[in-house]
């Protein structure tokens, strides 16, 4: 981006971006109308997306063949489409063992990365979620995006792409007026922040059709992005599966609370699936309707968001494209996170530590860190839930894409919840010293269960009656207080059961209790992974051709990652090779290395670059020489080609250190001798 | 059961089985039609549930007291129900963090024994399932149960439960004349085998009504258990979460064995989520609405259903419960699994093996050796694609419970999905030589492709036009053929787009062909795992009181398994022992080892049965002794209660070693000098 030749290129395009920037910005000031600064904010964006796709553009080009890419993933089995016998069915993919093992290791690595580092609170919960809860988190009003049926066939399309790709196509329409074409270039940049009454305006007055029949559309109709089904067999139970693993972690916060002791912070983690029903899905992996799902919900006082450890990642240097630098059309500058932290662009240390984590886990995993930036939010584009977030993005052949978000969700989901179930779901702390010894006195109301009639009356039951009533809030409590006395008895219902409790069941309780802990709502901070748009990633920065020979392309994924570890290949068909073959595998199995035998028949060379294809790193081969006694063996590198000889009896302990990082490549170069002939006589 | 006395008792019963068992013999040899097999089974079915009831009343009483685990787990937060806070749903459960852990674990573990073990070829398959796929895997017809409806508020019965529960309230009707009673408990062992129809009429004649409301009921309907979807926006696409991973091994066949360069016998494998629609979930984990399972499809030649390995397992004891003892109302035998295959009981080696293995895995997770056992199938309780049956059953609190399924499927599901696509799910195998020699000659039906016309149609579509074309059987060819010689073009249906190809855009080729291989469609045998039962047991074989406390309740569950491989404790809360905690904690992440570090009050006595509780196995303590050169501290081991003293270097590793079953306590024990103070004095 340094390049002068370019950025002159460029120039215009920031110029442009930065004056609408610049627009936004004093709208804001002047507290002008939701509407006016959606639509600025929409001018900007596009500006913002010529400015990008300029860069791509002008960026040095990569060999890079997607195609290619797409034959070696397909035809190794990494992935490929789900049910293709049956036709396939868009948006939904299937991991062979290839991509399977790969996610495994993965999200291993996560685990240990994250987890294990952090002591996190690891849960699994259910992914069918019932109605009220997605109700609470927002998703049933507004996890959509609006569509538009033919009206004969039924065809749907997604209202913004439809009117975006029509409006295009009358552009290119040579007999079409030139002022009409500017009163089109002027509405192209405004789809994005119309409404669902401007989008069917804009149908009609441009007489929208099918672009597949050419048959009339419907008005623009509000689509749910979430599959429902219902659970139980009444019907009466409404459910969705889950859009996002978060919510099952904030309906658990309680457990998870007192599980550590009712002490914060505390972050817990889930892996898992998602589901989003895309009305057209599209970019392979990048936008699926299923898809894994690695989150960390981070939970701490909002009145303290430091991390004890941030310290000692304060020097990471890391890409920041700021939303104020996406508003003066700027690039992403090179920060470390200690001193965006410092300066405020990042808000508080707990998320800046997350970034840094979530860079090197990334980098680790094989992400190429040139292609990779962490980019800030702008205010409108926030999902409905976040108070900041930066997404983690990683360039790929369809442009920057999303594989991780970093978001601050404050404390909207436990107030979601807490609002929607009257279970408060909040923690406590000590009263700082002057005010507790000063005390705090507040109105306390309880509704106490009477053990002998309630249990009388209600058996098994009796408890989590119990316990329903000990959590009324104040307010629930009078208007139950108020059934008792009026018709002396007040419903409750309980695991979708109605229970008619009567007033000798219960005795209402009014005092004041002085306290000397402050109760509050915590914030979330939220880093959440895509794995599929992940392994996405990492396959393009890590598809490779063998100089001097297009057909041997390879996946150079690091050892952490890669399927197999290991693969053991006897010179020739020779049976005099099993045993040791046999061996080794034996001794691999024992030290929990994955590998592969290749006894297929097929030159070495040609066995080696089938076992660079799907990414094994070491290979051991078994040849003439490792008959005699001592037993050797080869043991191949497949970034650099490069050949050591060692005992057989050594080697599973030698793959085994480099595959977990513990010995380097160059260490072994070091002890063992380096063997020239095999791949030369392929 | 060898108990004189107990056996006594169980004597008549057992004649009864017999009788019974005799009986359907008889009907079968006799060719009796279906309906009165049907019958005679439901009566040998109750005679046997009878015994099994009597079985477990007179054995031996242990003191469980599944309350009391219950509240462990639950408090501890294992695992407990889901949207709790919104009242909770039925057959939902939310794993937390020692649940998830010790999840994970089992299913690490299940990784290592079974698909690297044997390398396996694991998949990750969709869970929501286009209709298709399952109305050929006979899901949509035959995954159902009858449910009976409330008339006035909905609610939903079983019908089978409904009818039986009722009959038996009839029975304890001092008001009911004799001969009615002889007719009801006559009708009650029918239940199982009663049609919709006779349901229907069983529950006008003895006019049945809702047992919550007293309402009246509607006629039996069919309910099927899968939950219902639609996939994408026009709600054309019916779908449903799957009910099995199977079928998404199923539909990767051709990849697979193509993956597998075409060789037979190999085995893929998947982990993940599946969702039943139980009408009325209970039994906590053990019959859920979503749930963990663990499948293997070993795809082998129907002809040779041997298996390398087996020889080494041969001796292995097995507790089998054939199908033959049931109706003989016998009890279940230890048998070598090789004599088991010898004498056929056991269908062939690979059926042994994998039971074998099974058995090895449930053991060493922490299932009781002496409450497991493998019950074959009687033959009209298989499932609709299996043909032969063992299910490893774990003695639990509810009984006799099926954790792993292992089941002959034999080619069904391979024929289903070629009936269903017309895509040949068929391996091939070189013929025996003398008929190779002699040849076989075939007739072949093939429709190419013409890439130029059909390229400049189609465009991108030509691709997987062409294969679909390639793809299709000699009858769909002709019909094809037929269209095209009619109206000059046939439609085909790729990825649910409609292609309209001419006449020029193919070539219909008719040939004759020589061949050296036979084609011959995969016998599957298949193991299949219910990972939340398996957990189940797990925690009922493994919950303990320590003698002589009643309050001190603690999980044994093995290391391997375990959520936290070590605790980190501090003797008090004296600050200097805060940094040889820290080095400790830093030295056991380096090693992976999950451990929790313990720093809050109490005393050390009081913290060991807290770690006790959520399974710790091993547990270092930092004490006053710890602070001295060379710092020293203490390793106690759960089960034994026996604490070492060792050098704090090299602790992490002994840990390390004791977790991977490297070395076992009582090595460590033979090693380092015995420790004798600290838990007398808490």
């Amino acid at each position: 981006m340094s390049d002068p030749a370019i950025e002159a290129q460029l120039a215009p395009l920031r110029k442009s971006v930065k004056e609408q920037g610049d627009i936004v910005r004093q709208l804001k000031t002047d507290g002008a109308g939701d509407i006016d600064i959606q639509r600025a904010v929409a001018e900007l964006k596009h500006r913002k997306k010529a400015l990008e796709d300029k860069e791509l553009a002008l960026a040095p080009k990569d060999d890079f063949d997607r195609i290619k890419m797409e034959d070696l993933l397909k035809q190794k089995f990494f992935y490929d489409q789900s049910f293709a016998i049956y036709g396939g069915i868009n948006g939904l993919y299937d991991f062979g063992p290839m991509g399977c093992a790969m996610k495994a290791n993965l999200l291993q690595a996560w685990r240990k990365h994250f987890v294990l580092e952090e002591q996190m609170l690891e849960v699994d919960t259910a992914m069918l979620t019932p109605e009220p809860v997605l109700k609470a988190s927002g998703h049933v009003d507004r996890f959509q995006d609006y569509m538009v049926k033919d009206l004969k066939n039924g065809e749907c399309f997604r209202a913004d792409h439809l009117i975006e790709a029509t409006l295009e196509k009358l552009l290119e329409d040579k007999k079409m007026p030139d002022e009409k074409k500017e009163e089109i270039r002027a509405l192209l940049p405004t789809i994005d922040g119309m409404s669902k009454e401007d989008m069917g305006d804009t149908l009609k007055k441009y007489n929208m059709k099918s672009p597949v029949t050419g048959n009339d559309l419907t008005e623009p109709l509000d689509f749910n992005l979430m599959f429902a089904t219902s659970i139980g067999p009444t019907g009466q139970i409404k459910g969705f599966l889950r859009p996002e693993t978060a919510q099952g972690i904030f309906v658990n916060f309680k457990r998870l609370l007192e599980f550590n002791q009712g002490k914060l912070p505390f972050a817990a983690a889930q892996i898992g699936n998602s589901f989003r029903n895309e009305i057209s899905p599209r970019s392979g992996l990048i936008r699926v309707r299923e898809f894994t799902m690695a989150e960390i919900e981070h939970f701490c006082d909002p009145a303290s968001k430091d991390h004890p450890k941030f310290p000692g990642l304060a020097d990471t240097d890391m890409m920041l494209y700021s939303a104020c630098n996406q508003m003066d059309g700027k690039p992403p500058e090179k920060i470390k996170i200690g001193d965006a932290v410092k300066s405020k662009l990042v808000a508080n240390e707990t998320l800046g530590y997350f970034m840094a984590r979530i860079q090197m886990f990334m980098v680790k995993m094989g992400v190429d860190a040139s292609r990779l930036r962490f980019r800030q939010h702008l205010s409108n584009e926030m999902a409905h839930y976040a108070c900041d977030c930066w997404d983690a993005e990683c360039k790929t052949s369809y442009g920057w894409v999303e594989c991780v978000g970093c978001a601050d969700r404050s404390c909207y989901d436990l107030n979601q919840h807490t609002k929607a179930t009257g279970v408060r779901l909040s923690a406590e702390k000590p009263l700082p010293a002057p005010i507790s010894l000063l005390c705090s006195t507040i109105d306390v109301t309880e509704c106490v269960a009477q053990k002998g009639p309630l249990g009388k009356t209600f058996k098994q039951n009796a408890k989590p009656i119990t316990e329903h009533l000990a959590g009324l809030s104040a307010e629930e409590i009078n208007a139950f207080e108020q059934n008792l006395n009026d018709k002396g008895s007040s419903d409750v219902v309980v695991n979708g059961e109605t229970f008619s409790v009567t007033k000798e069941m219960v005795q209402i309780k009014r005092f004041q209790k002085t306290i000397h802990v402050e109760e509050f709502v915590p914030s979330v901070i939220e880093p959440s992974f895509g794995i599929g748009r992940i392994m996405y990633a990492i396959f393009e920065h890590n598809f490779k051709v063998r100089e001097g020979d297009e057909q041997r392309t390879y996946l150079s994924l690091p050892a952490v990652i890669a399927p197999y570890k290991c693969s053991v290949l006897p010179l020739s068909s020779n049976p005099d090779f099993n045993s040791l073959v046999q061996e080794l595998s034996s001794a691999l199995t024992g030290v929990d290395i994955s590998h592969k035998v290749d006894t297929s028949s097929g030159s070495i060379g040609r066995r080696y670059a089938r076992t660079d294809q799907i990414a094994i790193p070491y290979g051991i081969t078994v040849d003439f020489d490792s008959l005699k006694e001592p037993h050797t063996a080869t043991l191949r590198e497949r970034e650099s080609m490069k050949q050591i000889r060692a005992p057989i009896c050594e080697l599973p302990v030698v793959v085994k250190d480099l595959a977990d990082g513990r010995r380097t490549w160059e260490d072994v170069l070091a002890t063992y001798p380096l063997f020239e002939q095999q791949e030369a006589t392929k």
